[in-house]
């Protein structure tokens, strides 16, 4: 398990502050309420011939006619739907790919991702791996992919994770949780269709909104903040607090919370994360939690270190009557808590950005214990 | 002179709202002061062997020794320095390609324009041209680009006029003013180096940077608003706010006014300009005057129309000690006035975005005529 490292090497500005990352983005993007209906006229110029078909990953909460009627399948097309309860696995890349290139003669066209997180980081895995040889694993890291992925276009059916604009594809695999961190993973093609969040689940929007704030919270607060990702970062904040604490229309909500999504990437892509993160990582690896409950779980302790961030994460729970889990962590063993602490604790540059150079004199194992302990 | 539907096809959202653009947007992007001491290591992986050469198209501003020794100068580049007194023009692109195919026996590695909005418009179209047969003013208008332009870097010296993330290169052709329209012409990489913008002499500073308020106040007051174009178009807005009404360091100014430039471009490439951009084409096309300056000049009478924006423009202003040219107009023969009226009047996409589709019923030319004389 190296998740440890996973965050450090997104850092961008530490140390002496003389080298900026060369940034990947999106090079294509269309974003409007309907705009999925355009989505033939996309991939139409983009078809290697009649055998390279388009496959599209799809969330499975998405499997029934009406849905599957919208998806601009040609005849030698696929829809393969796929369940987001779990975190996507290098084991599961692999058995699609290998599926794929069974039943194709051909390299396909292109592979289009359309779902939240765990679909977008799949569907950027799967393209990688065929224009790659061997297995995801060994893929995970920074910079080991070759090859430019195949054609790959990402469809956000839930806004907060910005896994739509970023340059990785975190899989779980045998041995480490670890990002595939290249310059080819970003996707090809964006498109941002509003209307496809309208059946989102409350709490689930909820959560995944909060990944966005969160990003928001402790990019803008943290050491390594620069103009760049201040601009996307302080507009995805603002647009946050419109969606989650103001009365704006359904539609108007749903844009919004699609841009605070975009922005909020672009913003931690040039700055980092922080204690939240680092934390719930740790939840995480030791608990199966998912990303963006667990994210909440920890931000809602955090108001010695966040308190205006907390403050405003409250007001926002209250007003959807979003109540969390309660003591979580309280009945674990001492063991266990080690070990969410350990990994807390490896996660050195987001320490860093929340609290500068000299962080591990202000937490230590002890007090991050009895943080856990409160969740 | 086809300036009139120059802007109209970069409309998006008219008529029934249906159809949205799909944006290609600048695939790398690397921010930071100082990164121009970067651009070596970005280019190296770029270049297609020893006898291709990279080219430097420069502001010619920029030419003394300090900062030719900055320029990453393999034994085969070359800069170019250029005016930019004057508008670039196709004529202009046509003998920089074929000096640079006389010179060079094979195509270049790359292309870099340094400098502002003109020597970005220029390096775009001698990439474009670099790979497309033909003279430069074949390729004015829309999507006539077959060929992709080979790699092309800008680098902005002067912030407001977005021409980095632009998919356009405005060019004077012989029989036109018109865009290279081309989802080629979009820059391939981006560097913002804020401390190349330190030594803007101060009007061209102003008025730049009122390019990029203008596009926001346009974009935002317009009815062709929708959600991605806001977002981008608000920061901007803030961020120039700050820039010429508050008090921030010079350090964060020249940051923020390059993320400013950044955001306004974004903003206007999912909206439309309006009025300020409508009446100032009029203007440059019978006096020859620059854009920027152009567009003060005439946004400061535009009060019926941006009563809020127009305020603050005079807030900005008078905070930086600018006095604009008066009287420009009084004078003009009737002809001149007409010629002017009927370019402005002829961009129709702006002035719907700004008063609505019975923009019609609102103004005429002799009312514009009036308008026009005020300069």
């Amino acid at each position: 398990m190296k998740i440890a490292s996973d965050l450090k090497k997104e850092t961008v500005n530490s140390g002496q502050r003389t080298q900026y990352r060369n940034f990947p983005m999106v090079p294509r993007v269309i974003f409007g309420a309907g705009s999925f209906s355009q989505l033939g006229d996309i991939l139409a110029p983009m078809r290697n011939g009649p055998q390279a078909p388009f496959i599209f990953l799809v969330d499975d909460y998405f499997e029934n006619p009406g849905f599957v009627q919208r998806v601009p399948l040609g005849s030698n097309d696929e829809i393969i739907f796929i369940s987001a309860k779990e975190e996507p696995k290098t084991g599961q890349v692999d058995a699609l790919v290998t599926m794929i290139q069974n039943k194709y003669g051909e390299t396909p066209s292109g592979i289009i991702g359309i779902g939240g997180g765990t679909l977008l980081d799949l569907a950027k895995a799967v393209a990688i791996l065929l224009n790659n040889k061997g297995a995801a694993k060994d893929y995970q890291g920074w910079d080991l992919v070759h090859s430019p992925a195949i054609y790959h276009v990402g469809v956000p059916t839930i806004s907060g994770t910005g896994a739509e604009v970023s340059r990785t594809t975190v899989l779980l695999g045998p041995e480490k949780k670890l990002g595939i961190n290249s310059d080819y993973t970003t996707y090809d093609q964006v498109l941002l269709d509003p209307d496809l969040t309208k059946t989102v689940p409350k709490e689930q929007w909820f959560y995944t909104g909060m990944d966005c704030y969160i990003h928001c919270v402790e990019s803008l607060t943290g050491t390594y903040l620069n103009a760049f990702s201040q601009s996307y970062g302080e507009k995805a904040m603002e647009l946050c607090q419109e969606v989650f604490l103001g009365d704006i229309p359904p539609q108007e909500s749903r844009d919004k919370l699609m841009m605070a999504s975009w922005h909020g990437g672009m913003s931690i892509a040039y700055s980092q994360v922080g204690i939240a993160h680092a934390m719930s990582y740790g939840l995480s690896y030791r608990l199966g939690i998912k990303h963006g409950l667990g994210n909440c779980l920890v931000f809602q302790h955090l108001g010695e270190f966040y308190p205006e961030g907390v403050a405003l994460f409250e007001k926002m729970a209250q007003k959807h009557g979003i109540e969390l889990p309660q003591g979580i962590c309280a009945e674990l063993s001492q063991e266990d808590i080690d070990i969410m602490v350990n990994v807390s604790m490896g996660l050195d540059a987001l320490w860093e950005n929340a609290l500068g150079k000299d962080w591990r004199k202000q937490i230590d194992a002890r007090t991050l214990g009895s943080m856990f302990r409160k969740i």
